[in-house]
């Protein structure tokens, strides 16, 4: 069988691999892009059967752009994946924790590694992203430096982890979408109802008690909504675009019916895809938090 | 008079500065921090009046660090400013736009400028910050290499502004909240009310509807909201944190209702503070978007 190609933004060795190998397996095969609307274009061209897109951050928030793109795209969220990002530092096979002086990442990496680069004493010395910032240490092949990057990273590059669970807040999560062309066709949407999660987006007209009455439409059926955010758009003061993701499958009566009453309410709606929840396993926090 | 003290996160030079002077005028001092927590601290301890602090931009979304941090720290928003964020190309006073080969600046604002460095054909150095780029092009004093920063910075760092709005998005803004240990007291808030904005944290269990009971605090009394925002608590999968900013003075009646009636729906609410509203003002947009 041939392998699956999925479009990542990053490059090998990025964060976004770690979750496609993570959720879909060692049997695909990544495709890097530099920004995240190559990585639409590769799944409409047909070059990727799927792209991985990073969407929220626990700590960081919701990358609006992404959101942005989901809308402009006819593309459908075909499931989900929470990677926890646990950040390591890598150096050469043969280099040891106490040599390192210099660590090379991204500046949110960095960031997010404050207490322990303290502890450390190293300097800090920004990179574009994580993965570069490893495979410059190949390069450089400096026993002194090291990067923060994932463990993935580290078996990418051939480099060894110096150390784990470097950030300072282990509640460091980020939650990726799957993106297809067609939607996953399920059997017995009522069924499987509840262990689904549907994206929508709508927007609304600033008028008092307008998001009331548009969440009403869930309210009224029960429908469990997981997430809701607004954003005025930029240049329209008087309109609000609203993304929610609601329990439920989109072929389900009952969130028929939901989004047939939305559409009596918002002037815009686009369901952006059906799919099987994935909930975040709590994990044991870090000693120091 | 004594110069009033504004805490900022990032060097001299930085958008945060920038924002400070715009929005606070030139008779302030500011105070460079490290870290966003820094600022919190700086201004509880005294060593500042005001902090100001960047909590969502326009296209990279909300700072959910930030609201953390006004969840947790008892300071009061007395005011919001939106930067519009116009990257600016810096280099040598004697330098000129075809010298330059290297354009140094921290990867997300060298990522929104990418068409327009594609256009020059140069190399991209990341570096940990905007104005900090700005300070190496000084000290390399290399004519070849130049920084992303604002005009400000360009100020700051007597560099010359080689080429200004190369973002690739205009509509980029930052929107900036003014803290304080004290409240603004405002004389007459029936009067004012519909001039101001008050942000709010409650949370919520997670009950099918139980959204939309909160939100009826506000659309059985015609509260318009312009900002609605959720989270999950990671680690408590059952309970929601939620931000909301609706038009209104804390103090003025039908404001104090409501939030008596979210008292009877939200275990936990939190004030964070009543400002005058700050509306962005429309921009001609760029010529290629």
């Amino acid at each position: 069988m041939k392998k699956k190609i999925v479009a990542i933004q990053g490059e090998h060795g990025a964060y976004s691999e770690a979750a496609a190998f993570e959720h879909l397996g060692k049997k695909i095969k990544t495709l890097p892009c530099k920004t995240f609307e190559q990585v639409f274009d590769s799944v409409v061209d047909g070059k990727s059967t799927y792209g991985l897109l990073p969407i929220e951050n626990s700590l960081t928030g919701s990358i609006h752009q992404n959101f942005d793109l989901l809308q402009r795209f006819q593309l459908t969220i075909i499931s989900e994946y929470h990677l926890r990002i646990q950040h390591c530092l890598l150096g050469l096979p043969d280099s040891q924790l106490e040599f390192i002086q210099r660590v090379y990442s991204h500046p949110v990496a960095l960031a997010q590694c404050d207490s322990s680069l303290d502890e450390l004493g190293v300097e800090r010395v920004a990179e574009y992203d994580t993965a570069g910032s490893a495979k410059l240490i190949r390069e450089k092949n400096d026993p002194h430096a090291a990067a923060i990057a994932s463990k993935h990273t580290s078996e990418v590059y051939g480099l060894k982890v110096l150390k784990e669970n470097l950030e300072d807040n282990s509640e460091n999560y980020t939650r990726f979408l799957v993106l297809s062309k067609e939607a996953k066709v399920v059997n017995d949407p009522e069924k499987v109802n509840q262990d689904y999660k549907t994206s929508i987006v709508f927007s609304l007209d600033n008028k008092p008690g307008i998001l009331f009455k548009a969440l009403s439409v869930f309210a009224l059926r029960d429908i469990d909504l997981t997430k809701i955010e607004s954003r005025p758009l930029v240049g329209k003061p008087m309109e609000y675009i609203f993304y929610i993701d609601f329990v439920g499958h989109v072929e389900a009566q009952i969130c028929k019916r939901a989004l047939r009453h939305m559409e009596e309410i918002a002037p815009f709606i686009r369901v952006i895809g059906s799919y099987e929840r994935h909930q975040i396993i709590e994990t044991k926090p870090k000693g120091n938090n």
